[in-house]
């Protein structure tokens, strides 16, 4: 069992969706960082439930504490503990499902691997176990604004629409956080529409960091790639990541794929960003940009065929209030693991020269 | 830098492509296991260069030498050291090479990271480092197939070219790896033509794992999914990965895309499979589902533009034996690295419970 | 900056002596364990302050709050969170070190490390933060119990006194946990009469771990012996550890100390114990038995001389509630140390064979 | 099984003593170092075998050979690859081991945690297996030295004989490494002695570190003295550590064994140092002073009563070239674990801060 993620900048959450709290220690904050909480809460609440009307309708307030490692506002190389109380834990509205395995979700699997469950909404598996990377992400971002970084993501594609153009301020302007605002009218109708359909919907997360400076990453395993690919698809409900052109380049032909080089403002560039930000398994300096696809909500609530702990088959309704797609909240979870994979390597990059020169 | 991957089965890899030798130890397999030279061997003379004509025509005999951690055929539990001598090192022909960042290439991040580079054919970010990786990866597969788990690769596209039927037994028959015999003709006849282009083509890579018991992966942060990711993005070339359905998912609908439950010969099935094996991060027991999406192979011969570390414009024409498509030859690679986390996983699995079962 | 210890067992803790709270989170607790919380807090309350004239007289009560990992009374496989809450804080006692580096403490070194300091008590370096090791240390105690193995310590040695009988049945019975009683009076004498000197005395804890299975640990590096010798010296105030005969072997020979092998009930015993239950860093079967030598208290309400953040020559004195001997409180913390130490190996060594045996 | 140590600079071991090589991986040694092939056999002379009259006979060249990591003299930043072949490997001398456990070795623990045994000398277990720490220690001395840092151990105590002087010119002076002559020509004859009975004894290495920054160590878990302490205690034969005083400062009180800080040359010291230069588990600047206590060698050539695999009693002579006394060849070996454990923390420390200094 791992709950951790991260060498250096490190964080382990717990806690369970249906349980008295969640939280998350991050160990290797370094000293000297200024943290207010309330940066913390503004991610958090672009995570939350009941923010609108494409998403879940459970009432969280999802507001953090901070326990420790924080003296007189500043950070003091101490664990960080972060936590929040579970307020709306109805978990009446599981009994129904205590014996039986929701199909797309993770009860079977878990029963296997540890001969029980939780059937109270899914318990470790749930998506509330994201507050904590959340949380830890806000604090990652915070240290890397000091070095120039800025981590941001949106709703790219939605029930399969795309987004077709790009604006930054659009992101936050609607509520799936697309930056594209007539692609992002049609995702809310096609997110309302299947809602009614008591079915649910899949979408992609992209997400962009810019000002990355060019090395970081740790060949050989522990590459800026790899270690996106680990951080994303450990993130519930995703099914596929791609850095840069990604599938789209075994299409391609190499005259085409390789991203020239050339100078500019005395610093090496690519005229071109097909590689995504990455060469070698390393940031190149140019923007990182990576897409996650998630697959629809599993919970919806038409009859579904499935069977129960006594391999009895079984009809299974699911009634509760899940999100119908879960792209607009997984944009600031996406995110967070950018940001904790980021800030991990740029602190575990100071060790690779004898005499380091920034 | 972590040139080491796995919890409790572990390999650190070494070597780079133009140095004397290079290797992979191994911590953490177990004792008792069976172990013959020649199981090894045929694993990575699939992974060879010069095993026909759509691969590199560089020459090695990638002859694998055992220096530790088996006793008389068996394994004894302490760390396998295992070793090749580069033989075809021809260092000269990179003597062009020495100051100039070829396009698509780790040279301009390598140095960026570490302030000097290894200008002979990449060093440590050439593919030539996937040795190690097959070489323990033929040992995960002895162990893994103990516990009747089963893993194999194929070419699933290459340049635009898919496979459209599925033959096992035709997949060695080919020599680009693909399990459609038609679809293999057009694959090979696509690489030879972009050969004659001096050009390089991209594709996919597809891996299974059969047999697999439910339950492995470790939530949170590892999740088999998380693994897989880390596994597959940490081979060089690649810039995408799925499990199952992937990112046709994030355009489907719940309704279609859970995979009902039955239950068949007494155990828990599922009578689809876009979820690709893994549920919540955890094996189902159906077959593991692996897309790999490779780049076109970055040295081409065609003149292409580039700066040096002057911060100086140059052309730049790459001669050399490369592969114009590293498809073929990466499926032994795919094919190891799942076969690595699978083996890792199933050791870690067995501290899941008090008193574990199997 | 760790706070983590372990491998597959793991915990992680955090807090300071004068924030809001400190806890610990455990990965890794196999699923299917029994835990009640009055397990955990009985050996809190053996570590706690205040519990008698020759502690601390600082009032906590030290009571745990289960936030995590435990469903219907039985582990889950999830992390385990544990917390408790400060209740005597006043921090004001310690304004007046604002600046000063107390002698013997951490003050300097973490100011050196981190470029600042909590001046309240010690922060994250005060021994309080040893009650997370032991709440996770109880619950390694429940699965060591299913073992058959039983972990205890007791104070051998408290300034310059030795216990010179044997009766585990004693060492609760004396505020000093000595399993000599006439020792255990002379030992609180002894601390007794320190305190009004306003100084401290140092000491001795012995701990032994009886049923050990043979065969844990894992060479080369994680050997028995060095994860022994981490955990111990990670406890605040350890100066040395030792195993079996210790320093004393140094000055033995090797027809002496080597210990004989013999069968007794069918098992492989050695007739006497020199070694302290370890052979080439894997446990032999035999008591596991180690000693650990802690300094006196550093904190002394004597006059001392000392400088402050401005490199000035300071006078100090020392006010507040300190154990003038940490022996006794030290007893439940190594006990802890040992079994999470046992409980990892015992978890990891399930992967030491293709096909375990038991 | 874990060969690895190390967060940041990471070395793994692998080979047995009578197998073809032994050898060592290091990864994250930072790039820019040069590195001399020399240097690490200078080191790696003082740990060999058939030194002078007080060591084993057999006969090793333990020839280094460098096969990665290093490009024109200098450190690339790819993992490092040191290996030698053993060239006297006599086996059979040890077939008359083939089925008895040797009292104080490792045979019968190796057999119950492996269910197997290499008889051939200890295998993996063998003292043979420090070549690797040795050769990755003069590494992690050159890093040091770049640092201002220096690393040197001597005997202090060999078979009950103490050093009283210390003149470090003189421990390279003498075949035991002690710094006092007189003690040394007592300890050589000690030893001659006990050979000629054809017995063993044990005694203490001691080592110390100059020029330490203040703050190197990781609280909680991986603070200085733990990590030390896991360090020793992994090397063959060590059965206690401990840090400045040690054992002597549990007799203590704290009036006399706080060291009391001054400011001199501008920078904080301490007047004394019973701390062996940590508080907290953090450097002071001091000189880091470590005791390690080494049993007497295992293998004697007396007859010997013990048990084989059948459960059957058995006498016990063990022939062969066993060192009569292990203290000096181990003195490099301390050395290089404290080389080791120091050089990984100055790497982890530049995490420490947001913005380090120096």
């Amino acid at each position: 069992m791992s709950s951790s993620f991260g060498r250096l900048f490190k964080l382990t959450t717990w806690g369970e969706s249906h349980g008295p709290a969640l939280g998350v220690v991050i160990e290797g904050c370094p000293a000297g960082l200024r943290i207010e909480l309330e940066d913390i809460q503004k991610d958090l609440d672009r995570r939350r439930v009941g923010q609108s009307i494409v998403t879940s309708t459970r009432d969280e307030s999802d507001r953090v504490e901070l326990l420790s490692g924080v003296f007189e506002g500043i950070t003091t190389g101490a664990p960080i503990s972060l936590l929040t109380h579970n307020s709306d834990q109805r978990s009446k509205n599981y009994d129904n499902l205590r014996d039986v395995f929701r199909p797309g979700h993770a009860d079977f699997t878990y029963w296997a691997k540890y001969g029980h469950r939780d059937h109270r909404g899914g318990g470790r598996s749930s998506s509330r176990e994201t507050w904590g990377r959340v949380a830890a992400g806000a604090i990652a971002r915070k240290i890397l604004a000091e070095f120039g970084v800025d981590v941001f993501g949106y709703a790219a594609e939605i029930g399969g629409i795309e987004m077709e153009t790009f604006d930054r301020d659009q992101i936050e302007q609607n509520i799936v956080r697309c930056p594209d605002p007539v692609a992002a009218a049609k995702m809310v109708e096609a997110i309302v529409r299947v809602r009614k359909d008591r079915d649910s919907i899949g979408g992609i997360v992209e997400v962009r960091a810019t000002g990355v400076p060019p090395g970081l990453g740790e060949p050989t395993f522990d590459k800026l790639d790899g270690l996106i690919g680990q951080a994303m698809l450990s993130i519930p409900a995703t099914k596929g990541v791609e850095i840069g052109g990604g599938f789209r380049l075994a299409r391609e032909r190499g005259s085409r794929s390789n991203d020239p080089f050339v100078v500019e403002d005395g610093r090496i560039r690519t005229t071109s960003n097909h590689a995504g930000g990455t060469l070698g398994g390393l940031s190149t300096g140019e923007d990182i940009v990576v897409r996650v696809a998630l697959k629809p909500t599993s919970s919806i609530s038409r009859e579904q065929d499935t069977v129960d702990v006594d391999l009895q088959p079984r009809k299974l309704v699911i009634e509760g209030r899940h999100d119908p797609c879960v792209v607009p909240r997984a944009v600031p979870v996406v995110e967070a693991m950018l940001a904790l994979t980021l800030t991990d390597l740029l602190l575990v990059n100071r060790a690779s020269r004898m005499h380091p020169t920034g």
